[in-house]
């Protein structure tokens, strides 16, 4: 019977936070390819060799763990948001590695670990795990800039002294990744464990009214076609429109807004905004794809602007596994009884990805007050303690 | 009698327009310090000398063309907007050098002219006449920089070569400033003449909503606090309850938004945006601002959200002064009977300025569609005349 050893794991944990430690409570500073970044997944591949496994590094930095012969993978990622918390990612690499390396000292199934390289996206999405999976082409990732116009080609040259091949995925039987929940709902019902049962879909474009840039001053209000208040029009009646659509799960954001000229005294020509929505259900996402073009056709038409849309990034809700969701919500019973539910996952995660390549799964643990991608993230130990044995458990089991 | 040549004064339009010309329609690009605006003043100063008045280059670059001893004062300025029509300030100039020029030809009263520098506010607001008014300081305004960083101080050492004293004010007996509407009244009424009743007070204020920046996926809608859905609100708000406050010449404006962080997948944190508001009438400016602020402050407790006000520029409207305007009404009754009006100025412009030396008036011809801050900026000759000759009506009548 696989015997975890919960102290190990937390130490492992906070030495992990050791690299890029932001100096604000328990926050990192670690993007992907950072020095930091590079020299904790250095100190990784040290505790993987530790602990009998293989370490092995791809060619865009992805670290895995690797046992001989088929085994089950685990994992997650190590590189952190630019101001980000201690557990995201970093807590189902190290309950990954805690894992294999029970196992092999407690004669559990084989298991294998890996940590994807920059799922938070300096490059992209969730970009490793992606180029892994065969989501997105390498050809197309090196092109890719970030914020500050550095490509991604040019940041994996940092670790190009490390990288060996891509890691076959046919070797593994299936995925199971320990996260935190990033939301408010396990912390506010103070659960401990949340099985996902599907991660949700997105859908995100730019649309963009044009009016008529004018003077503020001499331009009266009949004669203006000010392109702001088209999106604030829009926002309501879009809001308004949802009610009936929408579960309480789903969710909808207008995070971008861009003016045209954007000066106090002149009437807005252009606004440019993003509308993003997430929901589990594809037919839902349409519906309210519909609802969105059916409302700025009509505010645009009622206000004598133009209308255009961008192209709309659409990204398919994932169903986790069946039989390893069975598996994680039997262990979760034993472990947790009534402290764990099934749940939606509404941010994206590596998992997204490598369920193309075989059965996949997610287990979540709360994030206190639901706050994330900022240095005050974090969860009671005893959680994380919690999470680390529901896994080991479903991975003990042997049916996974 | 002061007898105008209405093709003398076109050519002279019309030659002006030749210094940054843009190539586009009539368009100029002639904004304050520029080579072109400094060999245009330099090409006024040369047929102002001509028509036997004295050039003065002020301090600033403003530039007089003075009779000895009091006269009236006509003008405007010559700088444009960096992309601007060829009627904007240069009009008032123009008219202001022919009815000089035409007074000492025919008999008439001592006519001075000016040309006020920077009016477009590269540096600030109607910067030159400011100055000369005492509105605002010089040692302040050389401090002031443009959208590229340079300074006021360096700007107007380009002209230190032309450079005089200020003028003495009180050599003036009244202000008079013959512009374009830059809105659409007259022009959708197919009236000639506007005589300026007042000018608008203006009050513009930055408004802030702080929310909780937070993941757009993870982050139920019932969890969120949401700045931009308080502006939206807030919008919504004021243009409902400004109904009940405003006349048709009341003017509001939210012109710019800034957004933290401003990125899909975030729900936005921060939402600032700009808040403007023009009207002739002081006490209902200050109705307005009181419901500015208690609906954000509604919206902001309904919400959970923070809310500061920035400092509130405040500037008074400015009545014309009474006798020089019945001066121009009666001489735009004899000039264009049935085809003039008593009407608001919803832009500031020189006068604003001079109006706190001396008497002051203004009256406006129209704007094809109210465009203007455009190169296709543009006025009916015919209409130009008209304003010219109620304009040279009004300073021939003596009574000014």
């Amino acid at each position: 019977m696989l015997k975890v050893k919960p102290e190990r794991f937390l130490d492992d944990l906070h030495h992990l936070r050791s690299f890029g430690a932001a100096g604000v409570g328990k926050g990192v500073v670690r993007p992907a390819y950072s020095p930091p970044d590079i020299a904790a997944r250095q100190w990784l591949a040290e505790r993987m060799a530790e602990a009998g496994l293989r370490p092995q590094f791809d060619p865009v930095g992805s670290l895995f763990g690797l046992v001989d012969g088929p085994s089950l993978l685990l994992g997650s990622h190590s590189d952190s948001q630019p101001e980000g918390g201690w557990l995201d990612g970093a807590l189902g690499v190290i309950a990954g590695l805690e894992i294999a390396r029970a196992a092999r000292e407690t004669g559990g199934p084989p298991v294998s670990v890996v940590s994807f390289q920059d799922e938070e996206g300096r490059f992209g999405v969730t970009t490793g795990s992606a180029i892994w999976s065969g989501n997105l082409a390498l050809e197309v990732a090196d092109r890719q800039t970030d914020r500050m116009g550095v490509s991604f080609a040019e940041a994996r040259a940092a670790m190009a002294h490390l990288a060996g091949k891509f890691v076959d995925p046919s070797q593994f039987s299936g995925f199971m990744e320990l996260h935190i929940e990033q939301g408010p709902w396990l912390s506010e019902a103070k659960e401990a464990v949340g099985i996902v049962t599907d991660i949700v879909g997105i859908r995100d474009m730019r649309i963009t009214f044009d009016g008529e840039q004018n003077h503020a001053g001499t331009t009266p209000m009949h004669r203006r076609r000010d392109a702001f208040q088209g999106l604030a029009r829009f926002n309501a009646l879009i809001n308004e429109r949802f009610r009936n659509v929408v579960s309480p799960q789903t969710v909808w954001t207008i995070g971008h807004v861009a003016l045209h000229p954007d000066a106090h005294s002149i009437v807005p020509g252009r606004a440019t905004f993003s509308m993003q929505w997430r929901d589990g259900d594809t037919e839902r996402l349409s519906r309210m794809e519909t609802v969105i073009r059916d409302a700025a056709e009509e505010v645009a038409s009622a206000a004598g602007l133009g209308l255009s849309f961008g192209d709309m990034l659409g990204l398919e809700p994932v169903p986790m596994d069946a039989r390893l969701r069975a598996a994680l919500c039997e262990s979760a019973d034993t472990v947790a009884p009534g402290r764990w539910r099934q749940m939606q996952s509404g941010a994206l995660h590596d998992a997204t990805n490598v369920a193309r390549l075989m059965p996949a799964a997610m287990l979540f643990v709360p994030s206190i007050n639901g706050i994330s991608h900022a240095f005050a993230e974090d969860t009671d130990e005893a959680d994380l303690v919690t999470g680390l044995m529901v896994l080991a458990g479903a991975v003990g089991r042997g049916s996974v």
